[in-house]
């Protein structure tokens, strides 16, 4: 769709890869007094007085975006938040990403333009240096690879491995509109090929279209939990799913989990879609994916702290491990949390 | 080639994602004391006592390697080692990886195994530990995307701008061999599509043919330096061909360059074979690219402790920058050096 076999504009062959990568980031800021050196040598160089935290993800089209209904601009944004959604699940402050892009050649330099302009938007919504990267062609379509690094004292970082029996079960925000999101443009999509003058009214769907196309990390929630005094004892971020996401942080710390049906916070709209659709909104956040909440584990102890907060739900109780991991329904039967979480290698 | 349809053995499909990339890096070892976590959580954590340096690389079938001649092996060693380039052109020290793929599900397990065995070679005989990376299908052949870090003390960090007049330009080992090798390799590709049971004999390319399927980034170098005292003013590793570098030495540095090609350093194979493919030996060098030598620059007070070093050889010095870029050519007439290097964006 986005392939333009004229050319009528300026091409990447004209530019090369080194014009390319100037081009694109020449208006980009350094924020940090941490980056010594961003792009322009063969290396950045970084200075860290605390830890330093490092995630990298691989977002290929067609496996992970649609084109047809990913605006690029919303694609460059969602890239770099769900990166930083790694290094805010490990409780640290987010400072500086690199993104690699491999394009066809027939993509136009306005395609770029509008894929970089989405990740300056996120880099100063998060307030993180974009201090690298390589620009290629590709075989076909696009692929992203981003790297983002954080930084935190070393007392401050959370691992997935630390929850213990008795502790609280959180969740930031809520969940399965992401999803939703998904389905409504699946069907506009289909819809469109069919009449392609339709014009769709996605307004009573902007939330979870919105989750969809421009998630934000929750950079917000380890803020919070600093002004709270509340020290997770294991984190990880929604991106699979909640089950999935539960069942890493039983696995990791070796304990079990009572998660309660009732206690999922869901959006009214996203209640509205799965009614729509005919899908459980249970089911849809237990394995919908791509919220990038962060789910995480308090001692009891600190539950006055957390009670109450807009943003924080408490959705179960981890148990010792010989109990299981279970989801408790609303009509009190226990029945065992299951993995749906996405693998990419089933889609053909 | 090497897309197994028949999906006989383990596929990729069965393992998953979480699985995938579990089962591949097993066996990885831990090396160094700053690597506090390694793959497993949201994301790696890292402890740096002093600066920190940070590159990445995309590297695509097709446009970057061949998976006609190129093993899998080598393809995972060469893509640490062409990275590991960029992070001793800093004169720094290499301490960590992350590897992200991205393939097609009818790569069969096997395939994944080898090209991890070349990544964990290569992690070894570095001394870089693997601490992070993704693993996810691709719509098309296989996409490697890597990022490395090292470490340096800020006064030893050498950047590409530090090059002054009369500064002599310094190249390690010899150029032009990986280029040899490749037009030695599409030859032989060429003679298999004709006759596919012909048996090449590559043993008089060897050395020509093992620079481009397994180059050695010059991790001695850096510590060479050191031990000789020296501190390169300007430094960068010839990724693209030596002038396309050396251009790049003098436009961040701001001055200009005489390179002599008398003194440009090439293996008696790489002579031989250009000879046999009817190649000037100097534009090889010049313009080949994949080397990944260092160039780099010294104050000509230093030139005393390099002198006669087997792995450096003087090839020029800077000059002012109204001076112009030049090759001075054995018969000692000047010509602008222009830059050849390669852009990937050309090839369709």
């Amino acid at each position: 769709m986005l392939e333009d076999k004229k050319q009528e504009r300026i091409s990447l062959e004209t530019l090369g890869e080194f014009g390319l990568i100037r081009h694109l980031t020449e208006h980009f800021t350094i924020r940090h007094k941490s980056t010594l050196k961003g792009i322009g040598d063969d290396a950045a160089v970084l200075d860290f007085t605390d830890k330093t935290v490092l995630t990298t993800d691989l977002l290929v089209e067609g496996v992970h975006f649609d084109l047809s209904y990913m605006p690029l601009k919303h694609l460059g944004y969602k890239a770099i938040a769900v990166n930083l959604s790694d290094v805010y699940a490990m409780n640290a402050k987010a400072t500086q990403v690199t993104v690699s892009i491999a394009v066809s050649n027939r993509f136009p330099l306005e395609a770029l333009e509008e894929l970089y302009a989405g990740i300056a938007l996120a880099c100063k919504k998060f307030g993180v240096d974009l201090v690298g990267g390589d620009t290629t062609s590709s075989q076909k379509g696009m692929l992203i690879s981003i790297t983002a690094l954080g930084e935190a004292k070393e007392a401050d970082i959370v691992y997935r491995s630390g929850a213990k029996p008795n502790d609280l079960l959180v969740v930031s925000g809520d969940l399965g509109g992401a999803y939703m999101g998904l389905q409504v443009l699946e069907r506009e999509k289909e819809v469109f090929k069919v009449n392609p003058n339709n014009q769709p009214d996605l307004e009573p769907y902007s939330y979870i279209v919105e989750r969809q196309l421009k998630p934000e990390a929750r950079k917000d929630i380890p803020e919070l939990l600093k002004a709270l005094v509340v020290r997770p004892t294991a984190m990880i971020d929604i991106s699979d799913g909640l089950s999935s996401e539960i069942l890493h942080l039983c696995q990791e710390s070796k304990v079990g989990c009572n998660l309660f049906e009732e206690k999922i916070p869901l959006d009214p709209t996203v209640i509205a879609a799965c009614e729509e659709f005919s899908m459980d909104s249970t089911l849809v956040a237990l394995s919908g994916g791509e919220d990038y909440e962060l789910l995480f584990t308090i001692d009891q102890q600190d539950f006055d702290k957390i009670k109450g907060n807009p943003h924080l739900t408490v959705v179960g109780h981890m148990t010792d491990a010989s109990e299981g991991t279970h989801l408790v329904t609303r009509a009190n039967t226990k029945i065992p949390l299951t993995a749906q979480g996405w693998n990419s290698f089933e889609s053909e």
